[in-house]
């Protein structure tokens, strides 16, 4: 059986998703890809003989010829159009954030409970792709093989290249920071519990918004992790992970396979943006949630309630942002 | 339409291949899987739903349902496998070596000549992994582009951590040298026209034969290249390249996601063989030749004039190595 | 002319510097070591052919054989032997921090205040070493060419084997903390003024006190710095810093010689406490210091001054410490 | 008791041995700088308060206020004014080459023998600096420690930005190589006894002669070492060494101290020549000596047999390019 997916939003994140699942993924075909943006639409469609074109993600949901979903379209339409999947009864796998307002995620995890799609999976999967990174996985596993100890402390480093017009202190928080909100109770298995943010003198090249912010998280188990958030690092896309433990290190390493001697220098590279740093992490997403669909096979993605859990966290810190800084407890709504 | 690939030899090479076609490549499935030991071979399709089993290759070729053959069963029937393959007109992919000598080589290329499969894609392709391995790739391209300038010297170094029962001194190079007989030409554009032998005392942890190998390649452009060649390196599987330029030098490094900082150091691993360092490059290598078959699409997969060709140069070392470690040229037989 | 140095005590920073002086310093001469432990003293000195032994650091100062004094005794006596070599009219290099509490800093501060030395030299030198590290030399001189532009954010990193017998919450502050309390005002050329102190949980092989530390010191000019002080780290002794600026980032690196493979790992080696690391930095402290009073050249050593700076640093963290984590401002007190 | 050195040599060589001894060695000072640019000797003696200047070596090794003598002056020079330091019974340190011939070398060993210096010291020792190395030092103490088993393999590679005028293909083995020449054996204990020599096509950067050069030694224990001498490296002065032993290797790296993150690259630096690399070599080189003469104490300082041994592998690799890149036999004459 193949699955047939359409695709809502062809954007540099749909159309990435289209062509991972149309040249990479095994035992899933494009079937529509939606956008508002018919020309862009049309564009993506045009490298892939066969797949289809809508103008809305309502009309792709409907479609008959489509089994699943994938929502990349803009933040503000996640949830609307992912509460549609959920009544259409068709399985989604839906970009962060579930929603830019907590209480949107609430709407949405409520909607979605009980619903279950036919393989036994929620109908909801959220696209939090670093629980796929073969780093983060490794860093994931040698943890639980107690290589490091106890942990006790994270640093956490999240830099792009420059941010997207409209950024905002907000949206840099619900943005960017909510990986590390998910990816961190993910590797802790300890949820996230207060908060704390300050910022440092602005970089010129931000504008209109502070660039960069500091975070301090506290998780249930004890273990404190900063988050460096910097959107305008200007010098490349760099993430970086470090966990302290009893004993030792683990930590990411920048996943380069050239080294360059010239110019008096060793250089290795950074990409320019997230889609070469997660390239594997999102083909290895979308392949566990075709599999997952398909197989019932049992898989990390992340669910509605990871995120609604996420945006709780986001909340938090935004609070603590409007609030001078403040320690905030981060408050989960009971669903 | 879905390719079906029948995959002949189940031992770790071919169950390799069929896993990574069945779960990671898109296009293709496994049909059957064919090997002497049914038991060896039913194990790997039971984790395969679908995939029927074969005893010999020959009826896994003559199978009305298998549209494409993998050739993955020991060096010594590659050969006869393949030739019955292009009799029965259905596409290869050969693991490396063509075949362990050059007259059969010939052989199998001449038969291939002329014909060519639905796709206009040569029938026979030789499993030459180390062109899709991205490390490799980007080497060629930045050499392309002029990074470190015309290249003048390339140091190779290919450890493993044991060999297997029954290596010989000439199978550590039609086994393993092999790999870079072929990607220094296609790195520099450039034929191996003349090469050179020689070992220094062997280690004690390889038996039966020498090793390490130390050999020296001189191309047709005049840039020279060392190759180490060690099985028994004992630490780890490493593979390393370094083009030395005019302007500069590029390098692979070790593509490892993980650091560890323990007992007073800090460490990356190696892999304990050539899988996980070569994964990447044995799943999209797989995935070219599912889409050169099934779309047409050009492609950089070896064929079999270039297994000839390597196994020419192979055929110089191992004369060198019985003649006292004097320059041999290398003798391309012409077909 | 050679200058006659006094060690005043002879534990493992004292023999140090007396051994450093007597191997690798131009222009100086240990002449006198003292030690309450005259036995440790003699083993000091018995490698040293001409060396005199003291029983007390005070006797050693009013030797008419020493031109100038290395005071490296525990800490609780700094002040007092430091004032008494200003009484004394001898040049001093204490051994950080300058006194244990800031009363006894303003009181050496002020004793010292107009007297200075026959080259024109403060009386007081303070052994901050970091300032002659190469690596924070080369962070320095990196950081004022602009390469990183405009510094926004550090991350430091302090970490050890074990903590020395009696640690406490605040020694952690006091002890190793104030290294980074000079070292950063030192690169940034602006005062810390704001500071705020927090913990995870604590590893267990930290005995009697909490251990790792996590602060957040504000400079005048804006820049945030993370400071993560772990005493017990267990894996090796390892100091990092990063600089983030608007254009890329500065950062140490092990200064590490030898890389290893084995085991199927890459490693670079730690040492096990700070005297390798910063063995280089203690001699170039040391011949800095001599030729500053031989020749008169200027130099970055600390002053007195630096040290009250820092201690007033230091009293900040620790109210934040016993005050919930909150932000507390720097007050140095005029002298 | 302070050494009174007279340095021979004010180019960039001797001016760095003077201005190292000046400021950095304890147990001696720099009395007299000979030149026969008498404006370059003053240009470095104006440096450094009391230093006289002399017009030639031979009143320099004459004069009573000079206990000992570094020959830094031109490599055709160096036999002449070692004989005469010799004569003079003056202990020497004597930059390599011991002489560009080894008719030379032979002359001033047969001189030197039976002569020793007042502390038991060879009156002659050679400027093989590697030996103090720190990399170096570790690489042999890691090696002795059996770290990576039995060696079997050493790969070197010695390349610098762009090679001196005047450089010939003989002075590049003459004057570069000769470093891997001493240091091998020293490292394995064992001598070179049979060497090969090839080239690429060169680089056109190269003026005059073919660089870069290719050899291949093996050393009385079988172990083979590739080395690769590559002057007009342009990127970077760059000193690589890795064993490669029964259980693992051992390799030196550059020992940077900052690492930088600009443009998409993570960065550290490569020196412009061979200062930076080895300015700890050097400095420990001087204070070894100077340690040696005035102590007695044992010092792995070359001593000229090791100068006349590594001119004899010079010779053979000469003879090896001379003669169609034959494997030739190291012939040490009989002294």
């Amino acid at each position: 059986m193949t699955l047939r997916v359409g695709v809502i939003g062809t954007g540099i994140m749909g159309a990435d998703h289209a062509n991972t699942l149309h040249r990479m993924v095994s035992g899933a075909e494009v079937a529509v890809v939606a956008d508002v943006d018919l020309a862009r639409a049309q564009g993506v469609a045009d490298g892939m003989p066969g797949v289809r074109v809508a103008g809305d993600g309502f009309s792709l949901i409907a479609d008959d010829s489509v089994d699943a979903v994938i929502i990349a379209s803009h933040d503000s339409t996640h949830a609307t159009l992912a509460l549609a999947a959920v009544r259409a009864g068709k399985p989604v796998l839906c970009e962060k954030p579930l929603a830019p307002t907590l209480a949107e995620c609430v709407e949405v995890v409520r909607a979605e409970q009980g619903a279950v799609g036919a393989a036994g999976v929620p109908l909801i999967s959220l696209g939090f792709m670093r629980r796929f990174d073969p780093g983060y996985v490794q860093l994931k596993q040698a943890l639980a093989e107690g290589i490091c100890g106890a942990p006790l402390l994270i640093h956490n480093i999240s830099r792009g290249v420059s941010s997207a017009p409209g950024a905002t202190d907000e949206s840099s928080v619900t943005g960017s920071a909510i990986h590390e909100f998910d990816v961190l109770p993910w590797l802790l298995g300890s949820p996230i519990i207060e908060v704390s943010w300050q910022a440092p003198r602005g970089s010129t090249l931000a504008k209109g918004f502070r660039d960069p912010h500091l975070m301090v998280l506290r998780t249930a188990d004890g273990v404190l992790s900063t988050l460096e958030v910097f959107l305008n690092a200007h010098y490349g896309y760099d993430v970086r992970c470090e966990i302290v433990g009893e004993h030792g290190t683990l930590a990411l390493t920048e996943p380069a396979r050239l080294i360059t001697d010239v110019n008096r220098g060793r250089t290795v590279g950074y990409p320019a943006d997230w889609r070469p740093r997660f390239a594997d992490a999102y083909r290895l997403e979308l392949q566990a949630w075709v599999d997952a669909l398909t197989t019932g096979a049992p898989t990390p993605l992340a669910t509605a309630r990871d995120g609604l859990i996420a945006g709780a966290v986001a909340e938090a810190v935004i609070r603590s942002m409007h609030e001078g800084g403040r320690v905030v407890p981060v408050d989960v709504p009971v669903v």
